[in-house]
């Protein structure tokens, strides 16, 4: 019913009915054990295992993307670690530093490559500066990547898997900021697995807020050896809820019968629709390719009055290239193809 | 209608129906402005400026009562400086260093008083010892105590502002842990205000979630200029939701209509009833004067076999006379007057 | 040849004559390997392998008590973790936060005691509470004592191993601050041994600067598994020296032909000399037997007047008895035999 | 009478030999005034007032170079914040994660340029992001330069006010890495003034150890403001020494009668000898334009043999040409002139 045309994050919106109705029902049944001792959550940690195809993966519920991220950096390093990531890394330029108060002052290290992904050469490169047991320099612990990366672009299980290949070989383990992931999976066309763990990642912060849920997120160790930590470090970070249903209610009405699928697919599809409505036009240049739910173009200024005008909402971007401005559209589950349709027409002028 | 005669404590209820509802219908409304700058979270600010007679407080929604605690902490000391508090308070002994974390180190020292309550004489001992200015000595930044407190008792106004002018005395502000703060202010029969900031107290903690809230907590600075760095330690710690009305919603229907204190009434009153059933009976002692919603009593083994056998939950608690075993009950909004009734009558067998 | 009356402290005295030339030796030796890989530093680990009967100990030199002290207790507690010391701790009272900041906010949680030592069966009630794997609680990890204490007692190699076995069976690291270890040692009688990683010590702090050093301690690891990130700490708290030796020629020449217990030797002789004197007097009265180089006694107004008109220094203290003023006097190996007549003749007027 | 071609640092050499003598007279000087309050201390403090023609600067003593980056960098930035840094600078590659951990975790973002002079118009651009207040982003701080830089170059002062009018212009903070700032200054010829506080700087780390002192260097704050918390930071870093003096005495001797410019101009004409008989020679190209005490070249394996076949010692570097082994070659003020011919010669063949 809503007629905003409002592309400017997918936080914005608001959350999957079928996920406010399982919130309330969980709340509706009385009692239930506190601290993630609840059948919910264990539920929810059943429903990763058979998604991912991991029969023992663990999986934690917290609040944030921030705080999933930075929760599970700490537990891959040491305080005088690095953790390696692309420049435009939410956890490098939009948390505030959260890696690194988590961590004990861990380093993040910026590792480039084109349209936000860490390129596998760069990272070889600095790898092979062999620091490991040097105490002068920090030492290299971890490469953290973004999937869907910040720039709208999917890694490949291949690309993935080449890169976790990198660290290992070196002793590093993996993350994957999640927070995009379904929008990932659904536009690769793979397996959950094929592109976490099966292709190297140790850890994965999985996404669920931007994707339809009101708040929550789970931080998935692959490999259990790692989380000995995570308990303690959630615990002082003050992420551990009481009434962990809160959390674990969301997550499991967002697994069940597929919706977080659904609702990443949908987000991709209202995107393509308005890829494809925009480079129609002229002088209208993506900047990446898209390969979720975020659709990053330079346009003509006259383009973008036209779109302001019509009540359109959107952020700028740094464009790639002098003399162009650039700018992000990001769509949800919410987005109506209507909202589409009129943000097209009203670019097309 | 659910028979648990759970007493164990005030996180295993569920939350009120006024909340869910409020909850749903939140989400319901379509997209708002995302990260707090939303209409629901600026009315839960105004409702706390009518609830506190303040007219300049800023509050801010967080999700657990240690984030509120540790954050609003690190607002109030530099790494090097000190916290003192009751050895039993909540941020020593059950927030796993969440303090020392997000304040960068800061030392949290004991200072010790009967039943829950910082002794001000001792207090003043303490501060005597002046080593402000003084780089070897961590230094005195603030002082904070729990309302109610840790043993169930309540600080009376003037207790509260004895405490704060000595704090003040010395340059140390003041902080008030109220995950309880309902239930002492309904035991005390004050105005909010009279035991908060016009006894001195600067910063608050104001507690939801064990009072009928899914997980909402507000830190409240009735002096807003020690809120300075408030925004960016919340974002950097993880706390900041996007979708903040998730929390914003609960606290607005947890103020709306004086449901809060109605919830807090109803607590204290149900563990009165356990109270004068209990202390009626032989060898049954109160290692505190129950002046909130939980209850401290050393109980003689049959009793507590009985109790147990009757299918009550309840956790021990150090009992502090030699040859005595004791427990803690906790109620909350949710126990029920029969629940009660049927602990009371399987204890007095 | 100065006539200053100086019983302040023991940092105010220079350095003994054989360590200055030591050190003036060592830097005419021409290049020497930096970082610690050099000669001089290995002859101090050796010396201490001799002198503490330890074949296998790692002993890594740090420039201050306090980096010292800090270094070693972040190497044996997680950030949320728990070390337990005496509330007159230095590392408590006097490194302003020094343990926190190292250790990334692990908790400092007194245990109090007679005459500056830990009471075995406080500690033993203290560690009984079993918070172990439990999130909420802050992890108990190590117990710290100092020897001498803050109070210028010595523990026996039995109160040290009763505390040590405590610790340890509740899986606890034991570390001692031993700023003035050869004190200790001296006024027990006992091997270096038997006092420390015989009766249960796994980390020592070897003091070395208030007892004739010009600025140098030892990070002693009896249990080098426990070693295992420290040299990644000391670098990353600039305390790795480039030029080693400005410490290791230090140490090699304190530790050299016994001149680390004869300075103690000394200086205790010139404690035992004021301790003597002053309490003959009226109303004079030591607040601790005095077990190192460190006198605290209770003087009438008289008496202190007449000692500061002789232009002696000391510090006061507080006392333990309401109506007396105390203070503290401190020998040094620099403290001559008259300067101790002197005072007690101005003390008995 | 030292044969040994030692080129792999300054820190292996001994240290000057009045540097000794002037720490032996400190400390047969009987008792002194502890942590700084001595006489000598204050002569530092007034030798660095005049040589940097400022009367107000404050200066402290400390004993290493990252200690004085850390602890100079931990007050110009909130835990949340950013300093901007060369990617090759000391603080970012060589010291542990100090910075971070002094800082309670702020973030070192590298900004780029050739022969590791930060490039102006990367910072610039960098700077032109507008992050400031808002809560996502770690907040820019500081920028902090190397002089002489880790390439062996030096910033002119129009380069240093370039890039400190940036910072000012946006708010931010300017340290200076001066660990080689007296080989920066001779190979300038302009004033200690001119190249600082002058160009803009507001902190100094100002070196010593590297150019004959045995370990001490100053922080020093041309602004006092700015210097607000060092004391309690440095203290509670472990790096308040008792005896001062053991720095203060160094610190004097290396100021007095411009030794500390004499070694320099040394250790240059040194190096200036071995880069006028290296690139004689086929084959060899610098890396940089030498400015300061260090050398880059890159040379034909026949020539590294030869030069290790003859006893040189010198640390590989990494070439910024494929194809080419690199190497660095550093002089101090202990370097001989025979030392400098021998090595040539062997080079040569």
């Amino acid at each position: 019913m809503d007629a905003v045309l409002d592309f400017r994050s997918d936080n914005t919106a608001g959350a999957h009915p079928a996920i406010i109705e399982a919130l309330g029902r969980a709340y509706r049944a009385g009692p239930m054990a506190s601290y993630g001792e609840d059948p919910l959550t264990e539920r929810v940690v059943q429903r990763l295992r058979a998604i991912f195809e991991h029969a023992s993966l663990v999986a934690y519920p917290v609040a944030t993307g921030t705080a999933a991220n930075a929760l599970a950096l700490s537990c891959l390093t040491p305080p005088w670690g690095v953790v390696y990531c692309h420049p435009a890394a939410h956890i490098q330029v939009d948390e505030a530093g959260a890696p690194e108060l988590f961590s004990g002052g861990a380093k993040l290290v910026p590792v480039d490559g084109p349209a936000g992904k860490l390129d596998a050469q760069a990272l070889a490169a600095v790898l092979a500066q062999d620091v490991k047991g040097v105490v002068h320099h920090p030492q290299p612990a971890a490469v953290s990547i973004t999937q869907a990366t910040e720039c709208g672009t999917s890694y490949t299980p291949d690309e993935v898997g080449t890169l976790a290949a990198l660290a290992k070989e070196h002793g590093l383990a993996v993350h994957m900021d999640g927070a995009r992931l379904a929008n990932a999976v659904v536009h690769l066309g793979c397996t959950p697995a094929a592109v976490t763990w099966r292709a190297g990642v140790d850890v994965l912060s999985f996404g669920a807020t931007k994707n339809g849920a009101l708040g929550a997120e789970a931080v998935v160790f692959f490999d259990p050896a790692k989380a000995r930590e995570f308990e303690f470090r959630r615990k002082r970070g003050g992420h551990l809820f009481s009434k962990m249903r809160l959390l674990s209610a969301q997550l499991d009405a967002y697994l069940d019968n597929g919706l977080w699928l659904a609702n990443a697919r949908h987000a991709n599809a209202m995107a393509e629709g308005l890829e494809n409505g925009l480079s129609r036009l002229n002088s209208v240049r993506l900047l990446y390719p898209r390969q979720a739910n975020e659709l990053f173009v330079a346009l003509p200024d006259a383009i973008a009055e036209r779109l302001r005008a019509a009540g359109a909402l959107f952020y700028p971007w740094p464009s790639d290239r002098p003399g162009e401005t650039a700018y992000r559209f990001v769509t949800s589950f919410e987005t109506r193809p209507e909202q589409v349709a009129r943000a097209v027409a009203a670019a097309a002028g």
